[in-house]
């Protein structure tokens, strides 16, 4: 048992989430940002890597009032569960992922985190065990999904989606691809980690939508199931 | 005065043009084949780095009889020119691109390379010195344009792409994006080198065309000038 998983994220043209410096920059418009701001009111829970984390700080909040009404009227917390991917619990008590806006959080950590920066975590979101040295994310999904995240939106970096992919986790890739050229091969990728060698091994996609949003064009891919 | 520069590449969903190995994968197929086979037959020139020789030993020759036949009914040598950058001449004088079909050949080195081997090039290929350490791509598309090549066709890899960004040289980028995810930190990126940091500095594009080709997608993005 585990949620619909969907990773949604921007690229440049030549396939950069970031510049070396894994500084956020601008790739999309307001039209995605829009766009981007529903799928995450109408998701059950979002989840981010710790590289994003301690590189962009996000609070991963739904900004629409509307939207936040929205999910108030349906009974739910104004943002979605929060989830942070963190294998040693580094993640700072103080990350707004943790303080900005109403409602829960879980961070993932695994046996080996310190048990010191586990107990200043658990003041302020769910600490799940999931893992001995890295994080099983089967394990989490299934956690997840026992705490009622049927949907859950993946916000990157490349190192968790890397691992979404190779555990075969994920249903749908979600790229805007933005009209700018970022370059650089220390500058992160969609998927990173230690990718895939043999061509049996690549998940296989079936492209579902192809549509111009601002200045790029968002493509929307589910990946095939193995049968 | 240079030719028209435009880069012609395939790569996953995720942004890779092949796996960490450097092994040449299939990311496209038989309707983009015969797309790639056109431009190429319609371009004077076509141009690899060094990396993508060592890696793939590419011929990049004509492969339909028809358009090869066009060729010669125009009076034209049935492959175009052949161009490799390539600052320290490694290319071997046994690579394909050396010595499969009828054509010119230019590969482009700096004053830094050995001898020895620029002379055992010069056997198979014209020989042009432009830059002391590393291959001048300004002065080497001059040399280029001065040779007849008007439409000039890049096909990568990441490196060489990225320094003709670096250097404004691109007017044109079609990405064919493949329907499978490769991953890899260390896996190519179609451009790679040292990347831009600030977003002044990045190139912007123009979204010019958008189509479903076989199960992926094709984009052609042309590069706005600085006015």
């Amino acid at each position: 048992m585990r949620p619909y998983v969907f990773v949604n994220l921007a690229m440049s043209a030549d396939g950069k989430i970031s510049t070396r410096e894994r500084r956020q920059v601008k790739i999309s418009g307001a039209d995605d940002f829009k766009r981007v701001d529903e799928i995450k009111a109408g998701s059950d829970g979002i989840m981010v890597g710790i590289g994003t984390v301690m590189a962009d700080d996000p609070s991963l909040t739904v900004k629409s009032p509307e939207l936040k009404a929205a999910r108030r009227a349906r009974g739910e917390d104004e943002h979605p569960l929060r989830v942070v991917v963190d294998s040693m619990a580094r993640t700072s008590p103080d990350a707004d992922i943790l303080c900005k806006g109403a409602g829960q959080r879980v961070v993932a950590v695994s046996a080996a985190a310190p048990a010191g920066r586990v107990e200043a975590l658990r003041e302020k979101a769910e600490v799940v065990v999931v893992g001995e040295k890295g994080v099983d994310l089967t394990l989490l999904m299934h956690e997840l999904a026992t705490r009622g995240v049927k949907r859950l939106m993946v916000e990157g970096g490349g190192t968790l989606i890397w691992g979404l992919f190779k555990a075969g986790l994920v249903d749908e890739l979600i790229t805007y691809i933005g009209s700018t050229v970022i370059g650089g091969v220390d500058a992160p990728t969609p998927a990173d980690g230690e990718g895939f060698v043999r061509e049996d091994e690549f998940p296989r996609l079936e492209l579902a939508g192809v549509e111009r949003v601002d200045d790029g064009v968002l493509l929307r891919w589910v990946v095939k199931k193995e049968e």
